[in-house]
Protein backbone atom coordinates (compact mmCIF):
# COMPACT_ATOMS: atom_id res chain seq x y z
CA UNK A 1 0.00 0.00 0.00
CA UNK A 2 1.12 3.46 -1.17
CA UNK A 3 1.19 6.33 1.80
CA UNK A 4 -2.02 7.87 1.59
CA UNK A 5 -1.20 10.84 2.12
CA UNK A 6 1.56 11.29 -0.96
CA UNK A 7 -0.98 9.47 -3.01
CA UNK A 8 -3.55 12.54 -2.82
CA UNK A 9 -4.46 14.37 -6.13
CA UNK A 10 -3.84 17.97 -5.01
CA UNK A 11 -6.24 18.82 -8.18
CA UNK A 12 -9.04 17.91 -5.88
CA UNK A 13 -10.27 20.04 -3.43
CA UNK A 14 -10.26 19.06 -0.38
CA UNK A 15 -10.57 20.52 3.67
CA UNK A 16 -7.80 18.28 4.97
CA UNK A 17 -4.43 19.27 4.95
CA UNK A 18 -1.67 17.47 5.49
CA UNK A 19 0.87 18.14 7.87
CA UNK A 20 3.73 16.96 5.86
CA UNK A 21 2.39 18.32 2.33
CA UNK A 22 0.04 21.36 3.21
CA UNK A 23 1.57 22.53 6.42
CA UNK A 24 5.71 22.10 6.93
CA UNK A 25 7.43 24.44 4.24
CA UNK A 26 4.02 25.91 3.01
CA UNK A 27 4.42 29.37 1.97
CA UNK A 28 2.40 32.40 3.30
CA UNK A 29 1.05 34.98 1.46
CA UNK A 30 -0.64 38.98 1.94
CA UNK A 31 -3.34 39.04 -0.10
CA UNK A 32 -2.02 40.42 -3.43
CA UNK A 33 0.32 37.56 -3.34
CA UNK A 34 3.62 38.54 -1.51
CA UNK A 35 5.76 35.93 0.21
CA UNK A 36 5.49 36.49 3.38
CA UNK A 37 7.74 33.19 4.65
CA UNK A 38 6.84 29.86 5.20
CA UNK A 39 5.21 27.97 7.99
CA UNK A 40 7.78 25.91 10.27
CA UNK A 41 5.58 24.12 12.22
CA UNK A 42 2.07 24.03 14.10
CA UNK A 43 1.33 23.91 17.62
CA UNK A 44 -1.68 21.82 18.69
CA UNK A 45 -3.39 22.00 21.53
CA UNK A 46 -3.66 18.43 22.96
CA UNK A 47 -6.83 18.82 25.18
CA UNK A 48 -8.87 19.78 22.27
CA UNK A 49 -7.04 18.54 19.21
CA UNK A 50 -6.87 22.12 17.47
CA UNK A 51 -4.32 23.65 15.66
CA UNK A 52 -3.59 26.85 17.56
CA UNK A 53 -0.70 28.11 15.85
CA UNK A 54 1.34 28.05 12.64
CA UNK A 55 4.97 28.71 13.72
CA UNK A 56 5.64 31.55 10.62
CA UNK A 57 9.37 31.60 9.62
CA UNK A 58 10.31 34.20 7.56
CA UNK A 59 13.94 36.49 6.99
CA UNK A 60 17.72 34.49 7.11
CA UNK A 61 19.63 31.79 4.93
CA UNK A 62 19.93 28.10 6.29
CA UNK A 63 18.11 29.02 9.59
CA UNK A 64 20.78 31.76 9.88
CA UNK A 65 18.77 34.82 11.57
CA UNK A 66 15.40 33.89 11.09
CA UNK A 67 12.85 35.00 12.58
CA UNK A 68 9.66 33.27 14.05
CA UNK A 69 6.23 33.85 14.99
CA UNK A 70 3.40 32.21 16.61
CA UNK A 71 0.64 33.14 14.07
CA UNK A 72 -3.02 32.20 15.60
CA UNK A 73 -3.76 29.42 12.62
CA UNK A 74 -7.32 31.01 12.03
CA UNK A 75 -5.36 33.69 10.22
CA UNK A 76 -4.12 31.41 7.65
CA UNK A 77 -6.53 30.65 5.04
CA UNK A 78 -5.20 27.63 2.92
CA UNK A 79 -5.59 28.47 -1.27
CA UNK A 80 -5.16 25.00 -3.11
CA UNK A 81 -4.75 27.57 -6.08
CA UNK A 82 -1.21 29.02 -4.60
CA UNK A 83 -0.45 25.99 -2.44
CA UNK A 84 0.00 28.37 -0.02
CA UNK A 85 -1.47 30.16 2.82
CA UNK A 86 -3.59 33.87 2.90
CA UNK A 87 -3.49 35.74 5.58
CA UNK A 88 -4.48 39.86 6.13
CA UNK A 89 -2.17 40.08 8.07
CA UNK A 90 1.07 42.77 7.67
CA UNK A 91 4.59 43.03 7.58
CA UNK A 92 3.93 45.65 10.53
CA UNK A 93 1.91 43.77 12.35
CA UNK A 94 3.84 40.70 12.43
CA UNK A 95 6.98 42.78 13.30
CA UNK A 96 5.20 44.46 16.25
CA UNK A 97 4.28 41.09 17.61
CA UNK A 98 5.30 40.11 21.48
CA UNK A 99 9.10 39.29 21.46
CA UNK A 100 9.57 35.28 22.50
CA UNK A 101 9.45 34.82 26.30
CA UNK A 102 11.30 31.40 26.85
CA UNK A 103 8.18 29.90 28.25
CA UNK A 104 5.89 30.91 25.71
CA UNK A 105 4.49 27.51 25.67
CA UNK A 106 2.82 27.57 29.31
CA UNK A 107 3.04 31.18 29.69
CA UNK A 108 -0.82 32.39 29.95
CA UNK A 109 0.14 35.80 30.06
CA UNK A 110 2.40 35.86 26.60
CA UNK A 111 -0.27 33.95 24.47
CA UNK A 112 -2.94 36.18 25.94
CA UNK A 113 -0.64 39.34 24.54
CA UNK A 114 0.37 37.64 21.16
CA UNK A 115 -3.92 36.84 20.85
CA UNK A 116 -4.23 40.40 21.89
CA UNK A 117 -2.03 41.12 19.12
CA UNK A 118 -3.50 39.41 16.70
CA UNK A 119 -7.29 40.34 17.52
CA UNK A 120 -8.57 37.05 18.59
CA UNK A 121 -9.98 35.86 21.32
CA UNK A 122 -7.49 32.70 22.59
CA UNK A 123 -7.58 29.18 21.81
CA UNK A 124 -8.38 27.85 25.38
CA UNK A 125 -12.02 30.59 25.96
CA UNK B 1 16.61 34.22 18.07
CA UNK B 2 16.35 30.99 18.59
CA UNK B 3 13.84 28.26 17.15
CA UNK B 4 11.04 28.57 19.30
CA UNK B 5 10.19 25.62 19.27
CA UNK B 6 13.29 23.66 19.91
CA UNK B 7 14.44 25.77 22.31
CA UNK B 8 11.41 24.08 24.53
CA UNK B 9 12.15 22.51 27.34
CA UNK B 10 10.37 18.89 27.88
CA UNK B 11 10.39 18.75 31.04
CA UNK B 12 7.89 21.49 31.53
CA UNK B 13 4.16 20.16 31.33
CA UNK B 14 2.59 21.51 28.38
CA UNK B 15 -0.65 20.99 26.36
CA UNK B 16 0.93 21.87 23.16
CA UNK B 17 2.13 19.50 20.95
CA UNK B 18 4.70 20.92 18.28
CA UNK B 19 4.13 18.82 15.10
CA UNK B 20 7.81 18.64 14.29
CA UNK B 21 8.93 17.28 17.80
CA UNK B 22 5.55 15.82 19.62
CA UNK B 23 3.72 14.55 15.96
CA UNK B 24 5.54 13.37 13.33
CA UNK B 25 7.86 10.26 14.11
CA UNK B 26 6.38 10.25 17.47
CA UNK B 27 5.63 6.75 18.30
CA UNK B 28 2.26 5.11 19.33
CA UNK B 29 1.93 2.61 22.59
CA UNK B 30 -0.72 0.75 23.73
CA UNK B 31 -1.50 1.22 27.46
CA UNK B 32 0.70 -1.60 28.40
CA UNK B 33 3.61 -0.15 26.62
CA UNK B 34 3.65 -2.36 23.28
CA UNK B 35 4.71 -0.73 20.57
CA UNK B 36 1.81 0.15 18.23
CA UNK B 37 4.13 1.91 15.50
CA UNK B 38 4.58 5.75 14.74
CA UNK B 39 3.07 9.08 13.89
CA UNK B 40 3.51 9.52 10.39
CA UNK B 41 1.50 12.53 9.39
CA UNK B 42 -1.72 14.38 10.83
CA UNK B 43 -4.56 15.31 8.75
CA UNK B 44 -6.02 19.20 9.59
CA UNK B 45 -9.56 20.22 8.54
CA UNK B 46 -9.21 23.38 7.36
CA UNK B 47 -12.35 24.49 7.72
CA UNK B 48 -12.26 24.38 12.06
CA UNK B 49 -8.69 24.28 12.47
CA UNK B 50 -8.74 20.82 13.95
CA UNK B 51 -6.31 17.57 13.91
CA UNK B 52 -9.10 15.39 12.73
CA UNK B 53 -6.71 12.02 11.85
CA UNK B 54 -3.21 11.18 13.04
CA UNK B 55 -1.43 9.14 10.63
CA UNK B 56 -0.39 5.57 12.03
CA UNK B 57 2.47 3.65 10.45
CA UNK B 58 3.46 0.87 11.67
CA UNK B 59 5.54 -2.71 10.11
CA UNK B 60 7.77 -1.94 7.10
CA UNK B 61 11.49 -1.40 7.06
CA UNK B 62 12.55 1.79 5.32
CA UNK B 63 9.04 2.09 4.19
CA UNK B 64 8.55 -0.86 2.17
CA UNK B 65 5.67 -2.46 3.22
CA UNK B 66 4.03 0.16 5.84
CA UNK B 67 0.68 -0.12 6.86
CA UNK B 68 -0.82 3.28 7.42
CA UNK B 69 -3.99 3.78 9.38
CA UNK B 70 -5.90 6.79 9.01
CA UNK B 71 -6.49 6.84 13.33
CA UNK B 72 -9.33 9.86 14.78
CA UNK B 73 -6.96 11.90 16.57
CA UNK B 74 -9.38 11.73 20.09
CA UNK B 75 -8.08 8.45 20.09
CA UNK B 76 -4.29 9.11 20.49
CA UNK B 77 -3.13 10.85 23.94
CA UNK B 78 0.17 12.28 24.41
CA UNK B 79 1.80 11.31 27.65
CA UNK B 80 4.57 13.52 28.43
CA UNK B 81 6.41 10.66 30.30
CA UNK B 82 6.75 8.41 27.30
CA UNK B 83 7.47 10.90 24.80
CA UNK B 84 4.62 9.18 23.03
CA UNK B 85 1.56 8.57 22.44
CA UNK B 86 -0.97 6.08 24.46
CA UNK B 87 -3.82 4.30 22.38
CA UNK B 88 -6.52 2.19 23.60
CA UNK B 89 -7.13 0.49 19.96
CA UNK B 90 -5.86 -2.67 19.85
CA UNK B 91 -4.29 -4.23 16.79
CA UNK B 92 -7.36 -6.13 15.89
CA UNK B 93 -8.95 -2.75 15.48
CA UNK B 94 -6.23 -1.43 13.62
CA UNK B 95 -5.74 -4.67 11.37
CA UNK B 96 -9.68 -4.79 10.90
CA UNK B 97 -10.07 -0.94 9.79
CA UNK B 98 -11.40 0.11 6.70
CA UNK B 99 -8.89 -0.20 3.50
CA UNK B 100 -8.35 2.83 1.91
CA UNK B 101 -9.79 4.06 -1.20
CA UNK B 102 -7.78 5.98 -3.51
CA UNK B 103 -10.20 9.25 -2.86
CA UNK B 104 -10.36 8.88 1.40
CA UNK B 105 -9.68 12.52 1.83
CA UNK B 106 -12.69 13.86 -0.20
CA UNK B 107 -14.82 10.64 0.17
CA UNK B 108 -17.34 10.82 2.96
CA UNK B 109 -18.89 7.49 3.04
CA UNK B 110 -15.00 6.13 3.84
CA UNK B 111 -14.23 8.41 6.65
CA UNK B 112 -17.75 7.53 7.75
CA UNK B 113 -17.48 3.79 7.54
CA UNK B 114 -13.69 4.26 9.52
CA UNK B 115 -14.77 7.31 12.35
CA UNK B 116 -17.71 3.82 12.91
CA UNK B 117 -15.65 1.41 12.82
CA UNK B 118 -13.23 3.13 15.96
CA UNK B 119 -16.38 4.12 17.49
CA UNK B 120 -16.52 7.73 17.38
CA UNK B 121 -18.41 10.48 15.84
CA UNK B 122 -17.19 11.65 12.44
CA UNK B 123 -15.26 15.19 12.86
CA UNK B 124 -17.63 16.68 10.46
CA UNK B 125 -20.67 16.96 13.06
Amino acid sequence: MSNPVTSYNPAETSNLLSGKDEVKGTKVYSPAGDDLGHIDDVMIDAASGKVVYGVLEFGGFLGLGSDYHLIPFGKLRYDHARHGYVTDLTKAQLEGAPAYSDDWRTNRDWQQRNYDHYGLPPYWI
